[in-house]
């Protein structure tokens, strides 16, 4: 059972002895807690000259964290260059998403764009068109915010049960980060909106043409011409050298490599928002335009691939996130939703960003079905599966928002499964 | 001048026109405004297909951006094993910064530590000592904060006016980033504080053995041993697997592969804390123990890596920080300090973090004399270098927070100058 008092003020290590468990906790305890330690040893990292400034010139991880990486699913999609692969979030610390490991998601591989060359045309019902180089753009006011940005498919696997047993693979499709550009609204400004203009499509410079209906309130809200991405150019992966980024919305509409946007008064029902990322209910109808990112939230720790060894007391660690605002609170279960606990929110707690939440958790040796459930600040109660499929069969693959349970066994492994 | 509006109410391409000015902002306006713009060709990466999904495992910038890289002097220190590079702030976008291009400063190179076996010995004064593992340390209660770290040399070149004409060189011993571990004071309480302790010891795993005295009120404050840096593992560079975050401080008292703290009732008086990282005062005498950043800012753009095109209206941009706490506001001057107007602050202002600014300039093509001006929440605020050398001489290298100047030039070139 949890301790309602968590972030430090009993003692860790003490206390998985006096669970009299003879787990990792009281292993760690004995040895730690010796009266004389003997000193390390003297390792030969300590007694070498390491490699100096000029070595490198852009800082790679140690190789020790080889495992760090993005993973896809080959059975997932038919081919390569219109597939996904996922971010490692069982590694991830804190809420800032690693460039490197940021997922990917393609429909026509990855463009390799020169950004001399490359230009945003704005155009339709606009009062002078504009065609924009990147220098162009650099000139503009600039703005920078933290965002994460979610694929409506993560978790889609999860619909029909083809439940893999990998945190990476139930909610990888999610990254967020300190995105950096020009407000969407400022350029449209420039541009002048023109009479009874409502819509905004957005097409990328990609093979695929990547192409996406907006609508022009949004786009006049929140939106980002955004060229950077945690300090640095965004990535290639992340549609290097411009991109939109659409805060809380589905990520397919934060268009990449983006070159165009037309203003027009109706969406274009493009084929990204008719035959895909659209929703087939249960009565044969599809529900399109399905933006937002609905209250959602994870546990990092334990998952199934970071175990549990032994008995004793843990800190349950995870993720929350809502397209709709700011996490207010996210709540821990140990028994698959009977009891519930109010996790610690970690600061910042920003909008339409990951939100870092934390539980101290005794863990007594027994099976446990651990479950996290975020509501945001619109009052949105993250569901069920169960509650979800009421609602939208099982037809689906999007949007998927619901409760992950997480089965702890008696040998500390971990599972994903699906409670009825 | 200013223009104390900003923030993209008016056109930044129509008012280059305006003034009259034959500068690109106007070249601009007349191609980008053209009624009928020709849609951009259709460059060859948008006919064909880009690398898929599972060509690349660590995602690395484009190709495009090999400039963005930290860089060193080399003639500034005797080796590259004792030594320092600087972050390249004038591409920093927002205000983390990249883990890839976060500046280094080894004493005795880069260690390559096996977290496998790396632990952490604390020891001296306490009811308790400890022999940690890595997996121990993951086991505490987590914090995660954005903080900066800075290195008290930074900017050590200005007081000598061994100017070097680059942002990078004149402040790029400093980074940000969202740094991830456990609360000292956590793992201090499980020792036990001895009676009396009041000094904690903190050394290095390299071959230096870097070691720095820390007052113990500071480490049970906000210290962290952290083992995540934006949301990955530290680099290696940075300390990989254990650091000391000790935030608002000078870096070099943010031990990195920290192996040992040793608690006791007195200074020890190291080697990087009586020869090395006080400061020489013009009496003689040196100042120790100096460990504050106090409130600082720099233009970042222009600077001199980052020129202006001809007259017109640009965003000036820049970061702000202070190691007492939040940034309260950031004045700008166009004139070496006559006159001054308040720039905006991009959310979120963090307690020792780098602080985003930005304000409009008008720039009529004539020489000009930037400066900003950080005050802090303490009511701090940075002072002029000619400030700082009356109470502190010129045998200094360290702490120098005062007031940068960018003299622009009417072709638009960016110098490092000092006024009198």
């Amino acid at each position: 059972m949890f301790n309602s008092r968590h972030g430090g003020r009993r003692s860790v290590l003490r206390a998985g002895l006096r669970t009299g468990a003879a787990g990792l906790a009281a292993a760690i305890a004995e040895r730690a807690h010796a009266a004389d330690p003997p000193p390390p040893a003297e390792p030969e990292w300590s007694q070498t000259l390491g490699p100096g400034i000029g070595d490198q010139v852009y800082g790679q991880p140690s190789r020790f964290e080889a495992d760090v990486i993005r993973r896809n699913v080959p059975w997932l999609t038919a081919n390569a260059e219109a597939s996904v692969s996922f971010t490692p979030l069982q590694y991830q610390q804190g809420i800032i998403t690693p460039s490197g490991v940021f997922f990917e998601r393609y429909h026509a591989g990855c463009p390799t764009i020169d950004p001399a060359r490359h230009q945003l045309m704005i155009h339709g019902m606009v009062d002078r068109p504009l065609l924009l180089t990147m220098a162009d753009i650099h000139r503009f006011p600039s703005e920078s915010r933290i965002h994460f940005i979610e694929c409506p498919a993560n978790g889609g696997m999860e619909w029909r049960a083809a439940q893999l047993n990998s945190l990476q693979f139930t909610h990888g499709m999610i990254g967020c980060a300190e995105w950096t550009g020009v407000k969407l609204s400022t350029v449209l400004e420039e541009c002048g909106i023109g009479k009874g203009a409502s819509w905004v499509l957005a097409e990328g410079a990609d093979g695929a043409h990547m192409t996406r209906s907006l609508p022009l309130d949004k786009c006049l809200d929140d939106v980002l011409l955004a060229y950077g991405q945690n300090g640095e150019a965004l990535r290639p992966e992340q549609g290097y050298p411009l991109r939109l980024v659409v805060p809380g919305w589905q990520g397919n509409v934060s268009v990449k490599w983006i070159r165009r946007l037309q203003l027009g008064d109706a969406p274009w029902f493009t084929r990204e928002e008719t035959s895909k990322y659209t929703e087939l209910m249960k009565d044969g109808k599809a529900r399109g335009f399905t933006w937002p990112i609905f209250a959602k939230s994870v546990i990092t720790f334990p998952c199934p691939e970071m175990c549990v060894k032994g008995p004793g007391i843990y800190e349950i660690r995870g993720l929350a996130w809502s397209g709709l605002g700011k996490v207010k609170h996210v709540d821990v279960s140990p028994d698959g939703g009977i009891n519930w606990t109010r996790a610690r929110l970690h600061e910042p707690v920003l909008p339409k960003a990951l939100t870092k939440f934390t539980l101290e958790w005794r863990w007594d040796g027994r099976p446990a079905l651990l479950q996290s459930r975020a509501e945001d600040e619109t009052g949105f109660v993250q569901p069920t599966l169960a509650e979800l499929r009421r609602v939208r069969g099982s037809n689906g693959i999007y949007n998927n928002n619901s409760i992950q349970t997480w089965q702890v066994k008696p040998d500390g492994s971990v599972f994903n499964v699906q409670l009825s």
